[in-house]
């Protein structure tokens, strides 16, 4: 039994703090905003991010910083990529030295190009800040469907605690030591999802976004493993695996923001129309900034950048990367003749 | 222009001769099927296997073997994976020394464990064999989808010969030396397209399939390396990329069949129901053969062996495999503590 406090009430803040209920954790979850947290409180539904799914009594709902930090055992993190620098940032006065933080959120800042948890041990030195990450859409978790994730720590033994206070039978928890690839993975998937929609929008089929979805993970890979994430992070459920959840999903607002612009709206009509932070189109000015500055070739980054902030039509920019010259697919595999 | 033969005439074989015949190729279909070539060649189009696609006057029907495979620059086989042996068996006569042949079709023979192209070698000793594969959905390439795959052939002046044969401006070729990475990927990935469509029929949702797509190909990738093939075929189109189009799409038949199972029939009645060949089902128990003989851990594979051979209840392997202990993603990547 821990005491955890939840920062964000979001879907997927919402649908951890279901789950770590469930687990028997004490849960109390924080939210910057009054009127959500009295809806949750006296309503027990989040009626427009979660909705149909019962919130026992036992969670808290809280407005005072203090109160979703202090004395917790872990501090789950789960507020849009935008805030989680000033969310992180008011938190500090209350957290104390070593106390265990998990980012559950994705995104790259686009001035300074840090991924989240980095922002948060420079707003918070004082603490011990893991994430989580997986294929892990809230609305299926919030329902109970089967989920696996990956909990990525410093050391083996907090990401096995993190794994013990989340894991249960329809959740599934693996431990990773690979902090940066998970949150590499995490935030740059989200840049491809809105090409992944685009397609979608466009009226193209499954193999054109299988295509987008397989080379879009190449060019993440690349950039990510030169940043210093481990390949076996882009490969595995918190890489390709979310990224395919995240293409394939009706759940996903970074897919549908892309359908909406596939079908011939603007970036911001779309944005205006999912309602939700489109994490996406801030992570593809930071990819395309990333990819400058390794000197990465990332042709699905750059597509969608001009789509995004060029007024490039969409068909162009799908038709581009389609039909570029016959290549080989891995130039590094030797031919015998 | 070259004179290409395409020996059968399911909606692959179909859509590939479509695609032939607009790159201004001389193509003729043949199928062992007689009533299938009459039909094709007064009613100009596949009723059952490519519905609505017409087929143009240019494309040649015959029943003959001789006239699908004497004088072609290039004979494509698309028979299935069952019947690609004796095929190429009755082929052979025909075949001249070093002629150019290309697989399409994916699995692997049960009691010999070798994919296609081995057994095609075996049986033609003298024909130069290739392959082709990716994330293709017959159906979207016969619509005119944009779609992305791979030729994989031991020369490089082969493979570009036939990217050149093949692509156009919807249909984009890549190349590859690794011919039995390609075809392990696409052969296998038919096992994991079974369990996806299991734990939809379940009613699980998008997280489940995205866990088992990423566990699966990891599971494919480790015994495909072992047996020689190259880790980035299994990352690539052919691999991963075939994979998602797979479980994804409402088109596969090894999906269709895998959902039919999770819905409760039989492995019989999902046969039945969804008609064609469903490549997975014998690809499973080769799949099961190869992990033994090469010692790899397959446990996808080897539930989906026991749903289909064993009368093992489909949640009980999906709740396997998702509730096994917790793990550790990576099991190679250091900690610094």
């Amino acid at each position: 039994m821990a005491k955890i406090g939840v920062m964000g009430a979001g879907s997927w803040g919402t649908a951890l703090a279901l789950l770590l209920d469930k687990n028997g954790h004490e849960v109390t979850v924080w939210s910057i905003d009054k009127a959500e947290v009295e809806m949750l409180a006296s309503k027990r539904e989040h009626e427009s991010k979660l909705p149909g799914v019962k919130i026992p009594e036992s969670i808290v709902f809280t407005n005072e910083l203090a109160e979703g930090v202090e004395g917790k055992d872990v501090v789950v993190l789960a507020v849009p990529s935008p805030f989680t620098r000033s969310t992180a940032r008011s938190m500090s006065p209350f957290v104390k030295e070593g106390q265990l933080l998990v980012n559950v959120a994705k995104g790259i800042e686009e001035t300074t190009l840090m991924p989240l948890s980095d922002q948060i041990e420079e707003e918070i030195p004082q603490a011990d800040v893991a994430v989580l990450s997986g294929p892990s859409h809230a609305e299926e978790v919030g329902r109970g469907l089967p989920t696996t994730v990956v909990v990525g720590a410093k050391k083996r033994a907090t990401a096995e605690y993190l794994q013990k206070i989340f894991m249960n039978e329809v959740f599934r928890v693996y431990t990773s030591p690979d902090i940066l690839g998970i949150e590499l993975g995490g935030s740059l998937k989200n840049v491809i999802a809105l090409a992944a929609g685009i397609a979608d929008g466009l009226g193209y089929g499954d193999n054109t976004k299988a295509a987008l979805i397989t080379r879009g993970i190449a060019e993440i890979s690349r950039l990510g493993v030169k940043m210093g994430g481990k390949i076996e992070s882009f490969t595995g459920l918190t890489g390709i695996g979310d990224l395919i959840v995240t293409c394939a999903s009706v759940h996903s607002r970074n897919r549908k923001a892309g359908f909406l612009i596939g079908q011939g709206k603007t970036m911001q009509e779309a944005m205006d129309e999912v309602k939700m932070v489109v994490e996406g189109v801030y992570s593809a000015k930071a990819a395309k900034k990333l990819a400058a500055k390794y000197d990465v070739y990332m042709p699905i980054v750059d597509e969608v950048n001009k789509v995004l902030f060029e007024d490039k039509k969409a068909e162009d920019a799908v038709k581009e990367l389609m039909l570029r010259d016959g290549r080989i697919e891995h130039p590094d595999l030797p031919w015998t003749e």
